[in-house]
């Protein structure tokens, strides 16, 4: 009889799942040898939980299918914890596998020792912990089928090392899981969205989930065709289709002035796959919801209901044809001179090629990026779902893993790139096509930005030293290479399109270190 | 009236809380704005939340005080819960201050909303959320109570982003919490152990938290002067004091195999700050515990008693003179030739001064050091309390920041290193006088041993990819300058000698790479 590792891994091949983003312990040396026992499985090494988690939520956000993690006891899942949740926000099927103790090896308070399950519990939709190897194939099996939802979610299994070492005393079997109940449509609310978007009275699409992507984006494309409706989509889709020949969604604004900009006058908001929209942050003396005074708000999918079928119902019922707005094909000019986030934004919008995968975290020097790349070729643009610092790089690294074919481009603010900087090792080690801009503002940007929003103005240099990354200055260059990452540094527009050229065609991984002044100064 | 922030400031320094090891969001911008109106609280920081927690661990275990985190959201102090898991079994007294949204804003499920109280449950033996100024000085004060102790611990204040822009209504005051019950001794248990330790029979005592310090180390060797009994240490104090003319104790061995052999024939374990021994992990066919058969325990203190004063009662009661048992002053010879992780330890006998502390993470490479400093010049060790890897930088960093006038040595594997690299930063940037020593052998070399020591042995070569570190190697150089913190590497014993001296001399920060073989090859 095989043990338990072997048949977990074998259960996860069964399942589908592929690939495992591995941070190992000694719980898990079982699992690990197993790798060589039980083909299907490839395993991809992190140096820190963080990447292991961030490249799964990568990994599925490409193929909408789970990957698996392996994670070492409480604490190492605790590490994984932030791209977790960014993983939970962007409704991306992930398995956890953790490890732990041996059964009873848990009362003794070993320093390892902590609770599990409820930090599980902060981010999975489902949590299991396995007690004997005869359980593991029906558990591996509702772990994936919980994660692959839809929604998609988080599914934690717990596996006690002597449940990984230990024989089956059985043959593995388990039933498949009942099939998920996929195509639920509420008719009331095609209906009742078709009605809001032929009233007459200005009306917008709010885009969400699956539906900035694919049949179902088409299909809002043809909606707004048909009925003039505006298209919008959230704030951080998890993975939007955008693009030349593809129908525009124009991404609500982070900040809630230009958020309720975009919002003015609109008198009919019907939701497709996105929740009414909130601001990210409260201010004083600011609501926090975004629909404007005067605006019904009409729920056209909710949880897990079938927002491409609903969407593709509803083009239908407003009598839209095959025609759905689209966006015209348009770069910028490669600009020359000074490198800004501004010029910077337009080199990639000119160079950006067809099918690129763009991870999306640059959080200040990015806002200028949804422009300059509307009307590029087809791509597909991956952003910070639940705002957890720390999801660029890995989220690449996952990408990459799971779409070989296509050129990953990362982008990212340095703050930002620091939680989670190993990701820039799997990168090499696994050979990655991924290239990492840095927007190197020397600053915590975002937050100079937010200290002014809350009306926390200091003048002191206390605050604004918490800030500040220029003392002493991050070398990004010389991260990168200590990383086995090939990396240079870019000071003017030029050289920045000369090497994001290089970084586009020559295969494995490049970074980019890109010198900009922080936005607004 | 002050707002929130001002009064979370000012209650904070009121109550003693002089450091803040912060890793902020725009939920706490006020607090940051609040820095430069209320004085007395030197924020440090971080790049990474795993770095502010691990740095108010080592300011804790070098001040015995609480320095305060500053961090973000749920997400936020994800990031920083294994440090602070280490930091639960250190005792080590910890207040996190985790913003949060405003409250209006929390039904919204705004993007980074999770749950917060149930990730602080899992370290924190007191959690509270303010939900108006006026009751943050009371708050602020049972916090910092409740991490002083004793036994030391780790509270988690949550403090809501209006709370923190409000004003209070009322003038600031809140009632002193009562004072902590100190001194406590079981009679009886003193009595107990020692009839134990004069039975003629064979003894030791298990050294932990507070026994492997000051006047309870003091106590423990006019103990075992006394009485002949054996000390032992627990295998991962949080600071022990040790060197020539300290009692020494031998701390317990990490895998089973060593620690049975150091308890073997023992009849008496007197357990002083310390838990009966069990192992670190169960392996296949073991049991957990590792006192002998036949040994009786005999436990002098429990929780919050008072393991000085026991000891000291002890050891009148044993009538032991003022003599107690010091370790004599003995240092290594100067190694020439190959740099191993043996050599590399002789060095550091030879050359660790007085006064020094050290930081040790190096897991495998790290076997000779105990042995090669037991004699050197009075010093701290500081080790891996709660198995949650990433400790050693951020360790040294808050450590560094509470000890001004010593020298830090951070001995970490290169594994161990990359799980918070940014501490590096924060060393560089306070100017810290740290020195960082990576013994680079190129492999997770822990999990290569426990890979055998749980029976899992693979031939194959996924197993043994997921153990190596060597595709690309790591430039431990490179990195360091990356981050601001000069850096060289050492290849055989003179190279490394000469760049200790340096590291050692020279004031701010260090890193030496020490290229070894892992062990055992």
């Amino acid at each position: 009889m095989p043990n338990g590792a072997q048949i977990l891994i074998s259960s996860l091949v069964d399942g589908g799942v592929s690939t495992c983003f591995a941070n190992p312990g000694t719980s898990e040396m079982h699992f690990v040898a197993a790798l060589d026992e039980v083909p299907g499985l490839r395993p991809v090494l992190c140096l820190f939980e963080g990447v292991a988690t961030g490249a799964a939520d990568g990994y599925a956000r490409m193929t909408g299918k789970p990957a698996c993690t392996l994670l070492h006891l409480g604490p190492g899942l605790a590490g994984g914890l932030p791209n977790l949740h960014n993983a939970r926000r962007a409704a991306s099927p992930v398995v956890n596998v953790v490890g732990d103790h041996a059964l009873r090896h848990k009362r003794l308070d070993a320093p390892l020792e902590s609770d599990i399950g409820a930090l599980a519990a902060t981010v999975s939709s489902w949590t299991r912990r396995t007690y004997h190897p005869d359980e593991l194939a029906g558990d591996v099996r509702e772990a994936v089928a919980a994660a692959a939802g839809p929604p998609g979610a988080i599914a934690t299994l717990v596996v006690p090392a002597d449940v990984s070492w230990s024989r089956a005393d059985a043959p593995v079997t388990a039933p498949p899981p009942p099939a998920a109940r996929r195509g639920l449509v509420s008719v009331d609310a095609v209906t009742g969205a078709a009605d809001a978007l032929r009233s007459g009275e200005r009306a917008a699409l709010l885009l969400g989930g699956d539906a900035v992507r694919g049949a179902a984006l088409t299909a809002a494309g043809r909606v707004a065709a048909a009925t003039g409706a505006r298209l919008l989509c959230e704030t951080f889709p998890a993975r939007q289709e955008r693009g030349a020949g593809r129908p525009a969604a124009e991404r609500l604004a982070y900040l809630p002035s230009g958020a309720t900009g975009q919002l003015a006058g609109v008198r009919h908001l019907v939701l497709a796959g996105a929740t009414s929209p909130v601001s990210f942050f409260a201010y004083p003396g600011q609501g926090g919801g975004l629909v404007p005074k005067g605006c019904a708000v009409h729920t056209l999918t909710a949880g897990a209901e079938d927002v491409t079928a609903a969407l593709e119902g509803l083009a239908e019922v407003v009598g839209s044809g095959a025609w759905a707005v689209r966006q015209a094909a348009a770069r910028p000019a490669l600009p020359a001179g000074d490198l800004t986030a501004e010029s910077a934004a337009a080199v990639i919008g000119a160079l950006l090629p067809e099918a690129a995968v763009v991870v999306d975290e640059a959080n200040t020097s990015g806002i200028w990026l949804p422009g300059a790349t509307a009307g590029a070729p087809a791509h597909d643009w991956l952003t910070l779902t639940g705002g957890a610092m720390g999801q660029g790089l890995p989220l690449a690294v996952g990408a990459a893993v799971a779409a070989p074919g296509r050129p990953v481009l990362a982008l990212v603010g340095d703050g930002a790139s620091m939680y989670t900087p190993q990701a820039l090792w799997t990168q090499a080690r696994e050979g990655l096509d991924v290239t990492t801009v840095v927007f190197d503002n020397r600053s915590y940007a975002i937050l100079a930005l937010e200290l002014q929003a809350v009306g926390a103005v200091s003048a002191g240099p206390g605050a604004g030293r918490l800030l500040d990354l220029s003392g002493p200055p991050l070398d990004f260059v010389s991260l990168a290479r200590g990383m086995g990452v090939p990396a240079a540094r870019a000071t003017t527009a030029e050289e920045f399109a000369a090497l994001l050229k290089r970084g586009l065609t020559e295969p494995g991984p490049l970074l980019i270190a890109c010198r900009v002044p922080p936005l607004g100064r």
